[in-house]
C-alpha cells in the first residue's frame, strides 16, 4: 500500500490541532488556517508552527477585530482587510497568470480573498471588477488579455450568471464562485450556486458560496499541473 | 362599494364549476380552462359553456391522449400538440407584437404555450429559439426587430440566465418564464426561478415555472393597457 | 451584429466599479446604486459620477446610519427614511399614474421604496395602505380610481394573497412584491413568494422578496412602453 | 394515573395490526383505515374486525383498482370513487351542518374525501365548489347559508388563498386544507400550506396537504364538542 | 351580493392603517394589533382607535423595550412580559374553559401568549406545563380535568410530539402550536410543524410556528360557536 | 501506521466491483450488497464471490421482479418478499435479542428489512407491530419483555413520534428509523427524520429514511460489542 | 398495563417545570437541564431540585455570561467554558472507555460537550482532535487504542466525512455528530448531517447537529447496556 | 469590442435550433447535443448538421429506446448503452491522461458518461471503480498511477466522501461529480453535492449532480490548457 508511505512523518501535534506538515508534498497546497471560529491564541499557535516548519503561513476568514492583536504577536505578518487574509511569507513566483473577475462591487471581498491567496501562492493575478451581465460591453471591452490565464476565477452573487457567459467566450477553464450577495430569493448565495451548477455552458467547476480560497486553491492546482 | 356591482351577474353554475362569465369585462382576460387533472367530460362541459357564452374558449395543459376524443366532441376545436392547448375561436386582432424567446430547444413546449395563447388573444408573435447565453451571438444577430414588441416573454431552463441578458439590452418589459428543463441542481426549474427573481438587471416580471400561459396573460394585459 | 454598436461608448471605469452610463438609452432605466454592502465612500463616488454624467442619481437600501454623512457629502441629496432611498434630482414627469397597494402596515417600507422610485422616475403614485384580505371592504371601497393606472404594484407579506384578489378585479397589469413580513412558516417571505407565483389569477408578474425597486422598474418599463 | 385505566381492554391484535377498539370512547373518533400502501388482504382483515366490533368501518385512500375486489369481499361496502373512501355502515345522524368549500374543480377529490367522511360520521354537509378568489362574487353570492355550520372545511391548492378570505367573513371556525393542485412553485401543495399557516386572518386550523380526512375529523370533534 | 352589505361601514382610516372596526361582528374576533415591526407611535394610534371604538384593544409581539413607554402613553394598559401582550380592557366572561398545555419550560412564552389572549377574550384557562413525552406520567397524572375544556391548545417545540399523544387521549379538539424551541434539525420549529401536520392521530388543527395568538383565536371561535 | 496493515490483502477485484473481503474482520459486519440500481448479473457476480469467500452473502433492496431469476441462478438463496432481502447462509447465533418495533402497518417493509438482517446476523428478534402513539396502551401492554434486548430498532413514519416515547420508557439503546410513510408535509420521511433528530428524549441514534438495514447494522455492532 | 406502575411517584412539580425524578430508574439517564432559553432563576431552581433529589445535576447550553452568577448561587458547581456545561457532582465510575474524535479544531466545543457529559456519567474518555480526512495519516497513526472503547463519538462539520471513514475501520459502534461548522453550502450543519445519514459505511447512529449531549447519552446507554 | 468579432459567422439556423458552429474555436469544446427531452428527429437534425460542419458529433442523455432508430438513421454512429452517449467520429488524440474514479458500482453510468466523452475528445482514461471510503485500501492500492493524470474526475453518490479523500492525497486537480445514488436523506444527490461543496480538502471543482459530461468538459479544458 503506497499512500501511507507517502504520508509518513506527516503531522505536528500541537494539542488542539494536528498540523499536516506533509500536505504541500502530497497535494501541492500547503495547509492553510481556516480562522473562522478559532481564538487568536489558536491562530497564533498554528501559524507559528506552519511558518517555523515551512517558511510560509496563511490564514483566511480572520476577523478585522483580531487583526491588530495578531499583527502585534506575529512579526512580519500582513493583513488584507478586504480579503480578511493573514499572511507570513510568500511562495516563489510561478510565472502563471490567473484571472479574477467579479460581477458587482459587492462581490469584491470574495474576489479579493481569491486574488490575495493566488498572489501568496506566487501567481500573477489579472483583475476585472463590476462586469456583470446587465451591461455586457463592460466585460467584452478588454476580455482578450484574459486568454493568457491558466484559469479564470469568476465571482458572482444574485443570479450568478457571469460564469456562464464567460465560459461561452473562452478556452480557459472557468472556476465559478457564488457569493451571498443579494436578498430574498437569492437565499444567501443559493440562487447563484444553483445557477452555476446548472449552467448551459459546460466545463465550469463550482466551489462553495463565498469560497474565494477554494477557488484559488483549484486554480493553483490547475496552474501547477501544466 | 363598487367592485361587487361590477361583478354582478357574474357566473354560470354548471355543477362542478362556477364559470366566471364576467371575467373579460373585469380583467381583460377571459376565463381559461386549466385542464390538468380534469376529466374529458369536465373539459367539454366547461369549454362548451364558455364558447356558448362568449364565442371563445381556450384550455391549457390538455393531455395529448385526450386530444382525439376532445376534437371529436368539440366541433371546430384546434389542438396544438407542442403547446398542449385546445382552442375554439380566436379573439380579434390587436395589432400588437409580443416577442417570445427561448434559450434552448428543450424549452420549446413552454414557449409554444405562450405563443399559442398570445395568438389566440389576437397578437402577432415574434419568435426566437435557441438563443442561450453559451453563444450570445445567436441572440444579438437579429435582436433589433424585437424592440417593436410591447413585451418580451423570455423562456429559459437550467441556470435561467437569458432574461437578465435580454433585460440589459432593451426598453421592452421582460417577462421571465423559468422552465423545468435541466437536471440535478436545476431542481425542476428552481435554479432558473431563483436566478430570474435575483436578476441584477431590474424590471423583470417573473411567472411560475413552465407557466407559458401566465406569461402570455401578463404580456396581454401590458399590451392592451397602452 | 447590432447590439454591440448600441452599447458603444458605454461605461465609466472608476476603479471599484464600471458605471454603465449607456443604460438609460438601452433599457429606459438609469443605472441605480444598490447600496447594501457598499461603503459610504463607494456610494458617494458612484452617485457623484452618475449625477455628473446624467443629472440624476438614485441609491436604494441605504442604511439610516449612513444618511447624515451622505447628506453632508452630497449637496442636494434627499434621503427617504422609510424607503431607505437617496436621491439626487428627479427625472421629468411622465404623466403616467402607477398604483402602489400594500396589505398591512408592516409592509410599508417596501411599498415606500417602490413609490419613492416611481416618483423619482417621474410618475404619479396612487397609494392604498392596509387593504389586506382579512377585511376586503377596505380594498373595494375606493378601488375604481386605480383603473386609471398603467400598472399596480401590490405589496404583501404573510400569505401574500392580495395580488391574486386584485388581479381578479382589474385590467391593469399587477406586479406582485412579496415581503419578508411574518414569522414561522412565512419563512422570511417565501410563503408570500410561492403564493404569488402560484396565483390562480393569471397575469401577475412577480419580483424578488422585499424588492420594491424591482417592482418600480418593471412598472416604469410598462408605463413608458405605451 | 387515570388515562391507562380508561384505555384498558383497548385493542384487538390481528397479527399485522393492533386495532384500537377503544378509540371512539376515548377520542370521539373511530379508528379509520389508512389504506395507502396496504394490501387488499390487510384492508379486508382490518375493516372486517372494525365492523364486527362496532358496526362501522371506514377506509380512506383506497385505490380504484382495488375497489371491485374489495366490494366483492366485503358485503354491503360502498366505494366513493372520487373520494376514494370505502365504507361499511354510517354513524347516527348528529344534526350538525358542516360546510365544505373548494377553490377549484381540481380540488374536488380532496373536498369529496372530507364530505364523504363527514357524512359517514352523521353530519349534514353544505357544499360550495369553484369559488376561488379570482372571482370573489362566486363565493359571496350564497355565503350566508354557511353561517349555520359548526365548521367550514375550506380546500384550496395553488396559492391557497380561499381560507384567508373566508375566515375574514364569518364567525364559524375555518379548517384549511391545502391541496397538491398546481405546478412549479406550488411545490405539490407547499405554497398553499405555507399561505394557510401564515394567513393574516386569525383563527384558522390547518391540516396536512390533501388531508380531507383530517379536516373532517377535526370538524367532527368541534361539532360534537358543543 | 350579500357580503358587502354585511361589511358596510366597516373601517376607520387612520392614515397608516385602515382599522377593521366591523371585524368582531363579522368574525367573532376583534381586530388585534400585530406589533412586530410597528413603531410605538403606530401601536399607540391603533390601540387608541380600537379602544375608543369598542372598549377593548389588544396587541401581540410587543417588544419589552417598548413596554414602559407604551404603558406611560396608554392609561390603564397591562403588559404581560412573558406573553409580550399589551391589553386595554377585557371582553366579558364566556364561561368556557380552554386548556393550554406545553411540552417544555422553554415553550412557555408561546403558551403564555395563547393563555393571555384567551383570558382577554373572557375564557377560563387550564394550564399544564412541562408535560413532554419523555416522561408521559407527568401528562396523564391529572389529565381528566382537561376533558371539560372546549379546546386544548398544545404547544411543543423540538420534535413536536405532544399534540399527537394528547389527541389520542381525548374527545376535545386539539390545536397544535409548534415552537421554534430546539436547534439543528429542529430548524426553528419546522420539525415540530411537520410532525404536527403529519400526525397519526387525526383531528388536529395546526397553526403557525410560535403562533400562540392564532391558536387562541381558533380556540375562541370553536368555543363561542357552540 | 497501523490501519493499512490491518487492511492488507483486503479485496477481490471482479471488474465492476472491488469486494471488501476484509470487512468482517475490521468492522464486525460483512460486506452486504446494496442491490438498488444493480443488474441481476451484477448481483449474482457479487453474491457468488462473497459466498465463495466467506460462506455468507446478503443483498438488500432486491426488486421482486428480479427474485425468480436470482433464485434460479443462486442455488440455496432465500428471498424475503416484504423485506426485499436475498440471503445465502446465516451467521452463527449470537444469543442476543434485539427488539424491532413499528408504529403502523405501512411501516412493515422497513421493519422487516431490519428484522431479516438481524436474523441473518444470528440474533433473536422481538417484534411489536402497530404500536403507534395514537393508542399508547398498545405499546405498554407487553413492553417489559423488550427490556432484555441489546437494542431496540423503532420504525415510524408520519410524525415519527414512537422512538421518543420508547426512549422515555427504557434503558435499552433506541435506534430510530424514519420511514417514507405518510403524504404531504410528511415529505417522504423528512418529518419523521427531523422529529427523531430533534427528540426531547436523549440517547437516540437515527439512521437514514427507510434504512432498515442500517439500523440492523448498528444494533449488531452494539450487540456484539458487549 | 405495566408502564404506568413503573412511572408511579415520578415527578416533582416546581411550578414552571415537572421534574422527572424517576428518569434514571426508567432510562438509565438522569434528567439533564437544557439551559438554552431558560433564565438563571429557572436553571438554579431546576438544578437545586435535581441535586437535592439525587445528588447529581447537570445542565447543558449554559451561556458563559450566566456562569459567574450561577457559580455564586450553586455552591460546588463546576462550569466547563468550552463545553458550556454546568455540573453538580459526578456519577460513579463505570470503568468503560468511550472515544471522542473530532475532525477539526472548530468542532471542539461540540466534542467537549460530549466528553464532559461522558465524564460526568462516570466514563473514561479517549480524545482525538483534528483528524479530518484531508490528512488521513493523522487519524490512523494511533487509532488502535480506540478499539477498546464501547462506542466512538465522531464529531465533524463541513462535509461530515469522518464518521464514514472511522466506521470502515472498526468494530466499535460509531455515533456521528454533525456540527454547524462551515459556511455556504454547509448550511449550518445540514451538509454534514445528510452525509452522515447517507453514509456508505453501515452501522452509524446519527444525532442532531451540534448535539454533543445526545451523542454522549447514546454512548452511555450503549456502554451500560453491556 | 472584441468578442463579437470573434463570434462572427457563428451559427447555423436549422429552425428549431441555432447551432453554435463557432464554439470549438471560442471555447475549445464543440457544441454537444443534450438529448434529454428532444425528439429523435431533432437529435438526427442536430447531429447531422454538427457532423457535416465539423466531422464530429456527440449527444448525451440519449434514451436506450431511441438508440436503434438513431443508429439506423445516422450511419457510423456509436451508442454507449451505459453512458447513454451517441457519437459520430472522434477528436484527434491529445496524449493526455485523465482519471475517472467512482465510489460504488451504482455510480457507473455517470462515470461511464465522463469516460466516454473524454475518449471522444481524444484523451486516455484511467479507470478505478468501487473504491469508496468504507474500505480505503481499495483506493490506495494502485493510486500512484493516477498521479500522471491531468485531472481526476471523482464520482460518488450517498455521502459523497471520495473526492475529499482523493484531494487529500494528490496534486492532480479533482473534479467532483455527485450522483443521485442513495435514498432518503441522500435526496437524489443533494447530500453528496453539499458534501463536495463543503469539503475540508481544498481545490475541488464541483459539477452538477449526475453530470458526467460537465466533468469531462472541465477536465478537457484543464488538459488542453497546459
Amino acid at each position: 500500500m503506497e499512500t501511507p508511505t507517502r504520508e509518513t512523518g506527516g503531522f505536528a501535534d500541537i494539542g488542539l490541532a494536528r498540523i499536516d506538515t506533509d500536505r504541500t508534498r502530497r497535494t501541492g497546497l500547503p495547509e492553510v488556517v481556516f480562522a473562522a471560529g478559532k481564538t487568536p491564541d489558536a491562530i497564533v499557535a498554528t501559524m507559528s508552527t506552519l511558518y517555523a516548519t515551512s517558511g510560509f503561513a496563511l490564514a483566511t476568514r480572520v476577523l478585522p477585530e483580531y487583526a491588530p492583536g495578531l499583527i502585534a504577536r506575529l512579526p512580519g505578518v500582513v493583513y488584507n482587510e478586504s480579503a480578511r487574509t493573514l499572511r507570513l511569507g510568500t511562495l516563489p513566483p510561478t510565472g502563471h497568470a490567473i484571472g479574477v473577475l467579479c460581477a458587482g462591487t459587492s462581490d469584491l471581498p470574495v474576489a479579493d480573498e481569491a486574488a490575495d491567496v493566488l498572489e501568496a501562492f506566487g501567481h500573477v493575478v489579472l483583475r476585472r471588477t463590476d462586469v456583470g451581465v446587465a451591461g455586457l460591453h463592460r466585460l467584452v471591452s478588454d476580455f482578450s488579455e484574459l486568454e493568457s490565464a491558466r484559469a479564470l476565477v469568476v465571482v458572482a452573487g444574485m443570479e450568478g450568471t457571469l460564469p456562464s457567459v464567460v465560459a461561452g467566450l473562452t478556452r480557459v477553464p472557468v472556476i465559478a464562485v457564488p457569493t451571498s450577495v443579494g436578498y430574498g430569493a437569492a437565499f444567501e448565495g443559493i440562487a447563484a450556486l444553483l445557477a452555476m451548477l446548472s449552467s448551459c455552458a459546460p466545463g465550469i467547476g463550482v466551489v462553495n458560496i463565498d469560497n474565494g480560497f477554494g477557488a484559488a486553491a483549484l486554480a493553483h492546482k490547475i496552474a501547477i499541473g501544466s
